[in-house]
């Protein structure tokens, strides 16, 4: 096990009708924010009359920026931020899902800071961002308590991520009743992304990271029971609060603790959803298989763990390839078997520009942890992807 | 699955020779400290020297008190309250277990109060509190981030608890080298606690709460693989690292979202170590499986899934109840295994005043909520421990 520092304080306000106490929590950090969301699904839902209720019997004054579409772009930020200077604003409460928060996340960081938001997205570090706080209408990035923002320069096709404690939200709002107006396939493309936060992690070379493996499996576990459970009877409120408190664990770095992630996956992924805006799900349960066939041969013994554990299969104790190639078997037909994309002809990808893809990915440095992936290992990832 | 509140803003500072930042770490917070520790094995390890060698390099001022011992006093509470006031001390640092740091925030609780600190534990709602934080030495009670502080008042031998998030502490030290020191028994009465944390939430009536019973699974999986490899081998630091951190995620309140734990084991146990001073878990380890007795009908089916998760027993699909009892009689051998106590006579406790402590620990009202134990219950639950 690795040293590590563990601190998320972030408040979490799970359960029914929860996000009626916005407005009071509010109190305790702003008069005046910014209500940040997509387009209009939260009107529809009758969620937005619940929010501006609650926010007007704090006595809370607010100015609205809607329209954050899915992989936020940079140009909805730069908006964000001028309203905010411009109205003296000092918080931002974000009310949907990964995107909106994401976008809330890279306002924050931008309205104290003089030059280029975009700056932190090419590594400058952050020394300060106003106070954000989350309304969850999707469970899939784990944003809601990630100190991660990832979004869309439009200019370049370039996807990037920063990561600072200081973007941590400070409540989160998870009622997953919320979730019940979700079509399905957005649900399952959410549930894709939580299981690649575990995957992630999962795969790690540090040995002696028991606990943390176990946690791993418990959670991944409950996710695939109950996306199923789901798939069949998409109104079952108790397996959407299994996804919902699963999906926010899944990325709140708890489960990171002691071990060096991947994220090889992941980084792959930003490029395939630049170049062809697909949902960053969709994109992660194509590549997920791809890349585990890919390096699986690192550390056989790891996957004959992860079928074992994760899928119940009887480990071939003669043959452990084989076992490992079965678990990525199992993965691979968990995805299928809930509607999702395994493969880029799934995604109508054409594979004139892999090539060009595998480069950008790679242009600054190797990509992943479990194995450093070059140029041609992530082509190689792709093809396996077809 | 319940409505709940998490909130755990506890940095946890990970690893190996991580006790040498904490003079850094509390020069965010004051100048001068209460270093409150027990005995001398500190100074006889060397840690003593580390810690103090850390606060003089930050330039902090300390005024030191120690002797705590297991079960920890309300007088010497009561004297560090005393001597924060009068040396203008805003912060406490314990060094060492359960007891150290349940002391701590009991005086971190008194300083800022004019009355009698014992009201907090008669149910006084707390308003205030010294921030303080932790070194830990023995992983065990899980006091090092939950908001828990157990004190036994020597007059009355009365053993009570206050809860409080005001009391988590700002900060925690875990190095797992520190606990290589600890006695085997110590470590192993340590880890019944640890046990005992994780199946007080386990057994709940609450429906829908799988996430949580697997990481719970997952977590005690760990802690009993890991403690038979302590047994054998107590200087393995991997197997110390994983306890360690598995202790504190044990009792962090995470294991516990959504759901009603049941604590009932606890509270009986409260009354065995105020009137025969037994260590905390050693008491568990005996009435742990005495209670699961006496409730296992009440939910034959959590049983069931306890012994085939926790103890890959296959159930018995006929007799249900076969399988309960099989997967109480697995824990009882586990803690056998690692030479615990399990039962009264191991601990030497005559049973002339059962019915005395019996009726104590249920004189304001039943305890536990798997199952309402009254008078009668708790008695019976003593003579099944016999």
């Amino acid at each position: 096990m690795q040293n590590f520092i563990f601190e998320n304080a972030t408040k979490i306000i799970f359960g029914k009708e929860t996000e009626l106490t916005v407005g009071n929590e509010l109190l305790a950090y702003s008069n005046k924010v910014l209500m940040h969301y997509g387009g209009g699904s939260i009107k529809r839902t009758g969620l937005y009359d619940r929010v501006c209720n609650s926010l007007k019997e704090a006595g809370l004054e607010w100015v609205e920026l809607s329209g954050v579409q899915p992989n936020p772009q940079l140009s909805m930020v730069n908006q964000g931020i001028e309203i905010c200077r411009q109205e003296n604003i000092d918080f931002i409460l974000a009310v949907g899902g990964g995107s909106v928060i994401d976008s809330a996340k890279a306002i924050a960081m931008g309205v104290p800071y003089d030059g280029d938001v975009w700056d932190f997205f090419e590594g400058r570090e952050i020394s300060q961002a106003l106070p954000t706080a989350v309304i969850l209408t999707i469970p899939a990035t784990g944003s809601e308590t990630s100190g991660a923002s990832v979004i869309t320069k439009e200019d370049g096709l370039y996807k990037r991520v920063v990561i600072s404690a200081l973007l941590r939200p400070k409540f989160s709002i998870l009622n997953p009743e919320l979730s019940l107006t979700l079509p399905i396939n957005q649900t399952m493309i959410g549930i894709a992304d939580i299981t690649a936060h575990m995957i992630e992690r999962y795969f790690t070379q540090e040995p002696h990271v028991e606990v943390t493996d176990r946690l791993l499996e418990a959670t991944l576990k409950t996710v695939i029971r109950n996306a199923q459970i789901l798939f069949r009877d998409p109104d079952n409120i108790d397996a959407r609060a299994e996804i919902m408190w699963a999906g926010t664990l899944a990325h709140n770095d708890l489960l990171g603790t002691g071990r060096i992630p991947d994220w090889g996956s992941h980084k792959i992924e930003h490029e395939l959803s630049a170049f062809y805006d697909v949902p960053h799900g969709a994109g992660l349960s194509v590549l997920i298989p791809a890349w585990m066939h890919h390096v699986y041969t690192e550390n056989v013994q790891k996957f004959v763990q992860f079928g074992q554990r994760v899928f119940n299969l009887e480990p071939e104790y003669e043959f452990p390839e084989e076992s490992a190639l079965k678990a990525i078997t199992c993965l691979k037909d968990f995805y299928k078997s809930i509607g999702l994309p395994v493969s880029l002809q799934d995604l109508a990808i054409p594979d004139d520009r892999l090539d060009e893809m595998a480069a950008r990915c790679t242009e600054k440095q190797p990509v992943g942890n479990f194995k450093k992936l070059f140029k041609a290992d992530v082509l190689s990832i792709f093809k396996l992807a077809k």
